[in-house]
């Protein structure tokens, strides 16, 4: 596979186009590549071009846009990953790993059983170090999108957003109770809003909250999950068994 | 849920039994538990019970059992994880992970673009590593059984012992070719053996092996996945696909 650049100023008309920093330095330093050196384009909307290197010069880089390729397709199931967030490694894995995955959109979420809290990924950067990290994962996987990492909301706002697809909430076996179904229960649809809780799981109050906004209390398999694990595994399991891989 | 503790010498007909040092460790150390208090201990092949803490001194521990109790059901499926050995931490989160979601037996394989050497995998006490990881993963996720954690084997001698269920060989979708299938092509089955392979994919003698020998060469999407994900996706894929989650 070619080295792939993300250029979300690519369009049709565009003939040359000049990459952010941190695409130019992978480019050059990284990669140490030059002038006519044969590479891919994508516009993070979908879009993949042939193209070759331009110009480099001083950690900036050009590239000329040759024909538009067919992109990878996109998964079939339209999975928006609602995250609890997780200590740093661990949540760096599960942004990357759901891009891997196909998510469609990534929402990082403030829990009360919280690892991290809202000042440390606000002061932390982290947004910005997930979008990033969102961006390396596409050049990576292969996808020509690159999914919105949101900022992080307390689930009262979260679930107070109207949902896209039918949301679905992933509980512990241990907490299952009147009202919770197996995944495998829910008929198959064209997307999904997964809600996925922290190391210590859900409060009470938070999957109360979560049944009163409509969402659908699911479980999955009978054994307790590693919570930097839960979103890979809840993603696969959706994707497999609406025949989606 | 009451803490567990591994204590494979726990038989129907014995009363008390003695923890081994780590488990010991555990109890004291890390849980500072002592007599009478309430836990549960399973053997590892399944069996589990109600117990009591018995007596502790200078870091030993033995417990007293109370009546059997329903041990976690097991996977319906029956997967054996046949992985590439990753660098040390990546390792540990597949050995951990596959434990969670039901894996009945692991293989660490030795394979061409191999991240790790069988001297390290040696020296370095690896094998009983992941086996006390095993351990801790049956513990925290629940189970009763602990799976076996073989020696590492180069792919070649895997590959030439008899196989207990289908062989599946999961192939980056830039490498599939004819005889590449779908996972989700295959008929469900009993169990399987899932081969994965490392960080730089199979080499192509592998593939040919692997084929020669009566592996199904399959893919997973059209993404490319990180090594250390590929066995929780792709087990993950087979139990859901398989009606198993």
């Amino acid at each position: 596979m070619l080295p792939r650049f993300f250029a979300p100023d690519a369009t049709a008309s565009a003939a040359v186009v000049a990459l952010s920093d941190d695409e130019a330095g992978h480019l050059t330093r990284v990669l140490r590549l030059g002038p006519g050196d044969p590479i891919r384009v994508f516009d993070g909307r979908g879009h993949e071009w042939e193209a070759a290197v331009e110009e480099v010069r001083r950690g900036e880089a050009s590239v000329r846009l040759g024909p538009q390729i067919e992109p990878m397709r996109e998964a079939g199931v339209s999975i928006t990953l609602v995250a609890a967030v997780l200590k740093a490694d661990h949540m760096d894995a599960v942004v990357r790993d759901a891009v891997m995955l196909g998510a469609a959109a990534i929402v990082p979420l403030l829990t009360d059983h919280a690892e991290v809290t809202a000042r440390v990924v606000d002061r932390g950067g982290r947004i910005a170090r997930w979008r990033r990290i969102a961006i390396a994962s596409a050049k990576q996987c292969g996808r020509a999108v690159v999914p919105p990492v949101h900022e992080a909301l307390p689930i009262a706002d979260a679930l107070a957003q109207p949902a896209a697809a039918a949301r679905i909430m992933l509980t512990e076996p241990s907490a299952s109770g009147p009202g919770t179904v197996a995944l495998s229960q829910l008929p198959r649809a064209a997307g999904a809003e997964l809600l996925i809780g922290p190391e210590g799981g859900w409060t009470v109050g938070e999957r109360q909250l979560a049944t009163a906004s409509g969402c659908i209390l699911v479980t999955l398999g009978a054994h307790t999950l590693r919570a930097a694990a839960a979103p890979i595994v809840a993603m696969t399991a959706v994707r497999a068994m609406w025949g989606d891989l």
